[in-house]
């Protein structure tokens, strides 16, 4: 992925950086903070997701003469702003959650530590990223922990807009899912990609038989055949008459989902085809996955629920400034006061504490009041287990988070992740964070 | 915007085309079809938007040797259909609703007029496009309806993936927001950028009054002040002091609206600001904005809310061949029917029916076997509007309904078409679709 990332951003951070400026405290030092108030409604633990995708578009943070000059033609900071955004790049350190991890109220999800100027620029690709992508992961997170092992395929490329499916597709990847329709997610993440046809393919053929022999032709007796264009029954029949009881699988893309399962499986036995398996494919959500968990279903794919976070498009993240030097050198904390949006402010680092059998039984937040008197735990204490990372450091970002590498990597941490949270976790139905979080 | 568009697709597309090559059926002559079997619950109207970044997509869907090098390497299709791709661009024929048309349930919203493999690799593109802008459209439209000409500004894109903020900044403009805070959606599309502050900039400072006058000198008296980080009440008493009573407007981001607004309009008229204007922009949807109608607001800021579809964040559009040409050359209406997706079959043409007031009152869909026989109705009827209007002809794109331009003759498109919309249609309230749909 090439091109300037810098547009991606609300303008008044850039007017914010351009009253700064000419008032001397655009370099004061600042922390900001990511996090989220709550947890959608009902949700027990979310999922950070995003940090791999942040972390490209932060290094491509930077104005070139295209975006200078639109910014100058549209006069939206003054002549010496636009200098100064020419030679901008982030040198500061962010340290956040590990992509993948899980995280609850208040936790502390990215702190950003920079002069003013440099870090309130980030503020939206920072919220965009990790509102989109954790919405998405963690919706995947409930789908995975329903299905009891049988993979899910990711394919709401089509609910969605074109280039949010690719981050979809990888953010239900690091939270479990097997694979995504999305070829795209596959070039540029490594997300393993899957899919066969579409009814239109029968539609085209004179009969069901002719789409299955010409699908089977090119893709071998080992694909997934669609069976429900016309009648599931009949479909079944034909399937198995042309590919043969070595046929890979049957798509289920419509009807009473538990009944037509059923049926299918007795059919597919009765006519021999004992390991052809079964996919179902129709509007499924976390709900009606768990409703099938006594079906003979051997995979799923979801589209639209799991692309727009199940009913929670955003995950509901802030940016805010949570500590800045005042001119006496000192850090202060701030935290805007008024009404019903009350943030902590200061400096916090976090930890997941962990009873006897490695179960995830606290938040820990420790509050301090800037990266100088950076609030620390002991480090050799078991029961902790740290939960920020560094990411970038003086600008420079840890390249072992990028890429499919770094996708792969937050798919195993997450894997490692839900293996803490305690059982209670995985109910589907409405409850409150299954931690609680803790300001020490 | 440059690259390919050709990996925003579902792999299935390109394993049918795989499969249609090797069988013959690759350059059947066919008809696919856009539309929404259903409004989202409750909705009276939809509204389409995505159409002119689609074609835009649509031009730039070609495969390079990038693409064709993975595709190739990962064996999604065989070698032979390699060379096709390779010399592949979209030959056929497009008709569609203009962007920023009313629609409802069944409406013929695109059609799309090639042989088989060439349509078919549009269908992820195609609904991306469509489905994630009509969703953010229909929402805004239905804000500007309750707004009561106030204007409105889209503030949501960390509220979506980076990318999707740009094209929902773009789908909100057209269903009439006023401006966006998105830099990006300025560049690109031409819509009016605006923003000055953030609560950060305000705790930066040692005083709100420091921070005040630090964006005065920059921005001018004219600009408008945040003015609820610390105690409102007295955050309006030092923007007039700093600004004087020529101050442009302050922004409320928190509390009870509807209270706080009426005594922050009493402040400042008291204070001599009787021309200082208000802006709100906390959590606001089209119930809260409705809410606020007797409240002395002069604009709003939305962000979460029409980003994401309020409530509805796909819209539900679907592609189908509807119909196609059988050995001997005739047309063939085809339709999936198994189950509980049923779709009509064959060739659409569509027309909305108008009274002697130049009111809505029917959406007529005209039915025939196909592009040869095409079914027509009297363009000389004055009751009857046509619906479909050409986007692309034989591979040509109209270039009218390209960027900035093309944005602009949608908004302005969308404008004409609500004022044609019977006045229930602007209840808020759960309901069925204003108009029906007839299908001749």
């Amino acid at each position: 992925m090439t091109g300037s990332s810098a547009l991606f951003t609300d303008q008044y951070e850039l007017t914010m950086v351009d009253a700064a400026l000419a008032d001397g405290t655009a370099e004061r030092e600042s922390l900001f903070e990511a996090f989220a108030r709550r947890l959608p409604a009902g949700r027990r633990y979310g999922v950070v997701a995003g940090t791999g995708r942040l972390l490209e578009l932060v290094q491509r943070f930077r104005f070139t003469d295209a975006e200078l000059a639109w910014l100058a033609a549209e006069r939206i900071v003054r002549p010496t702003t636009i200098d100064w955004l020419a030679d901008y790049r982030f040198t500061g350190d962010i340290h956040g959650y590990r992509e993948g991890e899980a995280y609850f109220p208040g936790s502390p999800l990215l702190t950003i530590h920079a002069g003013f100027a440099e870090g309130v620029m980030l503020e939206t690709i920072v919220l965009s990223t990790l509102n989109a992508d954790s919405s998405v992961a963690s919706a995947a997170a409930r789908m995975v922990s329903v299905a009891l092992g049988r993979p899910i395929a990711e394919m709401g490329s089509r609910r969605t807009n074109e280039q949010a499916a690719v981050a979809a597709a990888r953010a239900a990847y690091i939270a479990g899912f097997a694979a995504t329709s999305n070829l795209e997610a596959g070039r540029r993440w490594g997300v393993p990609t899957m899919g066969t046809a579409a009814h239109s393919f029968t539609l085209l053929h004179d009969s069901e038989a002719e789409a299955f022999r010409a699908q089977i032709d090119t893709a071998g007796v080992g694909t997934t055949l669609l069976i429900d264009t016309y009648d599931i029954e009949q479909g079944v029949r034909t399937a198995v008459e042309v590919a043969g009881t070595g046929l890979g699988a049957v798509r289920i893309d419509s009807g009473d989902l538990p009944t037509v399962v059923a049926a299918v499986r007795e059919q597919l036995d009765a006519l021999g085809a004992t390991g052809t398996k079964i996919t179902v494919t129709s509007d499924l959500d976390e709900f009606t996955i768990a409703a099938l968990s006594g079906a003979p279903v051997d995979s799923y794919g979801v589209g639209t629920s799991v692309v727009t976070g199940s009913g929670f498009p955003a995950a509901g993240m802030v940016y805010k400034l949570v500590a800045r030097r005042g001119d006496d050198g000192e850090w202060v904390s701030v935290a805007k006061s008024s009404a019903d949006k009350v943030s902590v402010g200061g400096r916090k680092n976090a930890a997941r504490r962990l009873d006897g059998t490695r179960t995830a039984r606290e938040e820990l937040v420790f509050l301090g009041d800037g990266p100088g008197g950076a609030p620390e735990f002991d480090p050799g204490d078991e029961t902790l287990r740290p939960l920020l990372v560094p990411l970038i450091a003086a600008g420079e970002v840890d390249e072992r988070y990028l890429g499919a590498a770094g996708t792969r990597l937050a798919r195993e941490h997450h894997a490692a992740v839900m293996e803490e949270l305690p059982v209670e976790a995985f109910r589907l139905g409405r409850g409150e964070a299954v931690i609680p979080t803790t300001y020490r």
